[in-house]
């Protein structure tokens, strides 16, 4: 394999080139937002893009490192901002870095036990979600939230637990400030 | 382990907080650039810093990400630009991921059977290292080279490979502009 490159675009967050652009509509993310009236209503009102991940893919191998960006652009569903599905690697015992390179916003973490973390993003803020750890990366500003990320080449994705179960903690305005609250569906009420 | 979070301050390349700070002086780097006499002339003004590395450690286990910042400063030895002394990893098939935050510069990689290839560096930038490629950072430009990177936690660094016989490969100003040339001390002249 050769070395290759890319640049990423501020402040749109392209990558160019890129090998895989992933593109998530409100649509894709039923039953993860709490306010559900609130969600219905945006969909009837068209289905907007919550969300894009571009990224160069590498061989799924343990010593390779896939990397890109995320774009989480803004808005929320009723008091709660738009974020990414999120999601455990399905290799568990796998990290993940993130760099904000624009933005701003929160990346909330939980693993299996029960614990949880929320983060800050802002331009300049590196963020290590340890091995076992699930993450979503929250957009709580006006302007898209880019980040950049690396992975081990055979961490994969797990998102299907997040979509069951949710996550503990939500990201909500709340007197115009971004906080944390409980998750009212954790577990699978949704 | 918990999520833990940095910043990265530009256009320092500082990383608030980090967990080890290296610096490399002209010293150091004995035989590692080809005029012989610009260097011992350098030495004798004085060992200026040629590059800093700020990281934040993680356990060395191959789904754990080390991360952080390399910063060369500007300068020249001779015609030859300053850069990093440059390494294979000792666990040889593991990748890294450089992102150029500020500056300009290249990274210039080689494998161990005589493949080279040299990448530009300017902000945006994202050159992917692959498993088993040697590789050196080179401030080509007239400010600090800014250089956020991710590696596996197992990876390791082997320093001595390159300290023996150099890179194939030299960055030079050559007419006002950089060059890459042969090194003719290469494989362990110096």
């Amino acid at each position: 394999m050769k070395p290759f490159a890319s640049t990423l675009l501020i402040p749109t967050g392209q990558l160019q080139p890129h090998s895989q652009h992933v593109t998530r509509r409100l649509s894709s993310m039923r039953g993860q937002y709490a306010d559900l009236a609130a969600f219905e209503r945006m969909l009837e009102q068209g289905d907007p893009l919550v969300y894009e991940v571009f990224e160069n893919q590498v061989p799924s191998r343990p010593g390779e490192l896939a990397h890109g960006t995320s774009v989480v652009h803004p808005g929320r569903v009723g008091d709660e901002y738009f974020m990414t599905k999120g999601h455990f690697h399905a290799v568990p015992d796998t990290a993940e870095v993130y760099h904000c390179l624009s933005g701003q916003g929160f990346m909330v973490l939980e693993t299996a036990e029960g614990e949880w973390a929320a983060e800050e993003f802002v331009p300049g803020r590196i963020v290590y979600v340890p091995p076992f750890w699930a993450h979503r990366s929250v957009n709580a500003g006006d302007t898209d939230l880019v980040l950049f990320f690396a992975y081990p080449g055979n961490a994969g994705h797990d998102y299907r637990t997040i979509e069951e179960r949710g996550f503990r903690k939500r990201l909500v305005e709340k007197n115009g400030a971004p906080t944390v609250v409980d998750n009212p569906h954790w577990g699978g009420g949704a």
